[in-house]
């Protein structure tokens, strides 16, 4: 039942033996449906173990902890989502303008910032629990449809100021304290990306 | 030594020893001159109560522990930046234009959350660490003065699209990691305020 350490060969990666690649893919499946049906609160190393029919032990060994587990997931819908905005259909992916691929960026990042807020507490105590490279690819992102519109300015600062209002901490308190409908939010982004791709009128 | 603990009068504020007072004022100020000199990383409870002269176990009933300590001093400084866009002079204070007000109000607020990243991390290890009831204050100014400029459009949500920006985990990013200027910083915000203001520009 044990997975043996083999001695990694320097510079090459350890070839994952083929049990172990279906343990890693039963597990994060599993995870993942738990997360969906019973939220990430309810999710415990034990139910992840039982769901995927693995060792405990196993579920341990694969993730450390279960804030590495948080983090894992979260890669997966990280990744999903840089997929669908570089390679997806429009209007998130490449085949749409620069203005409705910018909307919809922003609507879908709410969606997903939403989607995994407990997630991303779960995942990491810090700041904002999201790291810098997830952080790195939508500023880089939001940068260049910025640039495509033709957007004057300091580009880096306002593709930050179009991304703050989208950050997990903000949107829980305007939606769980302030009780916002979701749709009121997207539609105060979307005006707000009105008035910085126009820019400031001078009087 | 010890101060005798009172029964409290239901309804009645528990009226303070003068001795108490004392060394109330004497800790504040000892906790926040050793911030100031020595950085809130160097602030122990052990190292407040010999600066300030007053036995370890009065630091700790006074504020029960470290983050209690540095919660308090967050809710001094807090007030004091309050009272001065309450009460105090322009520009940041209410004898001035509101657009003066508004980019004043930005600066300072930067230059203050900067300042306490440190001690807001250390008061609380939750998303901003900032209470909701200084959002709220800042909000409801922002609001004001947007309303005051003649804004149109969803104030409260164009409020908070100028204050993500000034959220402290977004300025230890841009200031730590990506080594931006503060100067650069506040000229960023200054031309989103003036977007903001302008609205957007239908064609």
């Amino acid at each position: 039942m044990t997975e043996p350490e083999l001695l990694p060969i320097l510079g090459q990666p350890v070839p994952e033996r083929r049990d172990a690649a279906r343990n890693r893919d039963a597990l994060m499946c599993a995870a993942a449906r738990l997360v969906d049906s019973c939220g990430v609160e309810a999710v415990t190393m034990d139910a992840v173990a039982e769901a995927a029919g693995v060792g405990k032990g196993t579920v341990f060994r694969r993730f450390g902890n279960r804030a590495g587990l948080m983090a894992r997931l979260l890669d997966e819908s990280e990744a999903a989502f840089q997929a669908s905005v570089i390679s997806g259909p429009p209007p998130l992916g490449p085949d749409a303008p620069p203005y409705e691929r910018l909307i919809a960026f922003g609507r879908a990042r709410l969606t997903s910032n939403l989607a995994n807020a407990d997630l991303l507490l779960a995942a990491s105590g810090a700041d904002t629990g999201r790291s810098y490279a997830a952080y790195s690819f939508t500023a880089t992102h939001v940068r260049y449809l910025l640039g495509q519109l033709g957007v004057r300015g300091d580009i880096a600062l306002l593709a930050t100021a179009l991304l703050a209002p989208l950050e997990v901490p903000i949107l829980r308190q305007q939606v769980n304290i302030e009780q916002m409908d979701v749709e009121r939010i997207v539609a105060g982004w979307e005006d707000l990306v009105g008035r910085v791709v126009s820019g400031p009128v001078t009087p």
